[in-house]
């Protein structure tokens, strides 16, 4: 693995369990194994570590996703349903591995940090995006003339999701964010559903 | 107002704006107009004082809501769907003035402060109950057969909530936070509703 992309996991690993601001230049180099040159190298500060990470988590979920076995069903509302299945089956194991490094960052730097709040922004939003359209033409299948918008539909999966990691963190207990999506998957089968 | 609730108040301001990690105690001395000898009065550290404004911000919670006009209402149907739109309607305006304390201080210390991470979870759960005794009530009027449990739903609202704040920030927007809610509003409608 080079250099740039262990700079890259530990900053996902170590941000993720104990935030940005705690999270130190060397820790992050003594994680990785490599030295403060080599990190100045290839990155002026921690926040154009933390930029650079943000989009690195951001191109892995994509891997993930894009070939996850639900994108190859052919029932837009089944793809919709099964992503949620695979977002709760993610609730487990260490918190750090499946959490989202998004999400935890832009807590702390939204005010602080533009920079990074806005790139936590786009890339929620660019992965929203993919669920945006699946739901799209799941509607467009289904419920046409149902009230709500695909995209605002999607930008609230991804809501219900980043606040069953907050759940799941306060108890300590992944199994509690799993359940949290039980109920959003609940709600996109009934509005994804026509009524009788 | 006494000193402690002054460095409170700050803790909450300063909190809420840059995190935990990042608000040190000489900011929330200076914020509060306070000596620091003063903080270490009431205070043995900092981590002291997050655990005491952890249930200072849950007290101040629990008089917001319990002199809400929705609390008034006799259907208990109603009386959660309110409490939705009032959790909407405080979508707006300053972040640090209406976003929750509680999933911001997780985020980063559920592994590196066990204590913090506890308050959080308590006074999260503690709100929870609240909606819970709601839901449980309109679930026995409304839908007795219902699959879900209401303490399960109860903090499925609370993820909701959580994660809408994300969403806000993140687009730094109070808005987005809202327009999550028109949807956990409608789920929650629709479980409430006896099917036809």
């Amino acid at each position: 693995m080079d250099t740039k992309t262990k700079l890259l996991d530990a900053a996902l690993r170590l941000i993720r369990t104990k935030g940005y601001t705690a999270t130190t230049v060397d820790e992050i180099c003594r994680d990785a194994g490599v030295s403060k040159g080599s990190f100045f190298h290839h990155f002026p500060d921690k926040e154009a570590l933390a930029l650079a990470a943000a989009k690195h988590f951001s191109a892995r979920a994509d891997e993930l996703f894009a070939s996850a076995p639900y994108r190859a069903e052919s029932d837009p509302r089944a793809r919709v349903l099964r992503y949620v299945d695979q977002r709760r089956a993610m609730m487990r194991g260490d918190f750090p591995d499946f959490t989202c490094l998004l999400g935890t960052m832009v807590q702390e730097t939204y005010v602080t940090h533009p920079a990074i709040r806005a790139a936590c922004d786009a890339e929620i939003r660019h992965h929203a995006d993919d669920v945006a359209r699946d739901l799209a033409e799941a509607k467009a299948r289904y419920v046409p003339d149902a009230p709500w918008d695909p995209q605002s539909m999607a930008l609230y999966t991804q809501a219900a999701i980043q606040g069953a990691f907050i759940l799941a963190k306060a108890h300590d207990d992944p199994s509690v964010g799993a359940e949290c999506l039980t109920h959003l998957r609940r709600y996109l089968e009934t509005q994804l559903t026509p009524s009788a």
